[in-house]
């Protein structure tokens, strides 16, 4: 059987990202049981519905993406208690237009990290909350 | 005694935002209890902790209107039931750099509208909360 193929959205757009740094450590434990894809979201244009008659390539590309993966992992630093503005923005133009939703019937995860204490955990709740509510399911790590 | 001056800030991006038309019609309504000024926030890049030490010219200017406002009123669409990625990159630039929380202190009302009956309730309750974790308070109306 093939391996299903994990979408893995890292929710920072540091350069030096440690949550990037968790997101590519992961993809090499889980190697034998999956292949992982890394769909870029730094370059997504700010998600506007006055673009969505005529989506911009960015988005088209990321939609696609998504849309061909088996699953997603979201691993996300936290930004003011929730998820940062750039996985905000991705999570936004996956969902949309209306009936092209690329989250719908995915199975979800989101992990994280931080140097604090507390890690990523309220924006794990909210950004998997969101992910699940767009028609996934969630399991958080 | 001089009228307190509040920040009005649009969720929305949409050239014929219906929430945008709300913010006016609040301010005309406060129009003999408030001045209200409207910080632009789909301009400003989004938000990169590798920005922080040199600050984007538009962010610079958002924060200013924030920091003299005497108190903030979020009016906002709901996306994937949380605020949309243009408010939330303002809140994230508004919180940031550390010790410059541009929130901080301030009382910060919210509130919405949208087509459907449930309004913009869920990205009030967060964007609220958000602003509310940031050193003001809240009233969700």
């Amino acid at each position: 059987m093939a391996k299903s193929n994990l979408a893995v959205i890292v929710g920072s757009n540091r350069r030096d990202s440690i949550n990037r740094k968790l997101a590519h450590a992961l993809a090499r434990l889980g190697a034998g049981s999956f292949e992982a894809s890394f769909p870029r979201i730094d370059d997504l244009p700010m998600f506007n519905q006055d673009l969505e008659g005529n989506l911009p390539p960015e988005a088209v590309r990321f939609k696609s993406e998504v849309g061909s993966a088996d699953g997603v992992l979201m691993v996300t630093p936290e930004h003011d208690r929730s998820i940062p503005a750039v996985l905000k923005n991705a999570v936004d133009w996956g969902a949309r237009p209306y009936g092209k939703n690329s989250w719908a019937g995915k199975p979800a995860f989101i992990t994280g990290t931080s140097p604090g204490a507390i890690g990523s955990a309220l924006a794990q709740q909210q950004g998997g909350g969101e992910a699940l509510r767009q028609g996934g399911f969630q399991a958080s790590a």
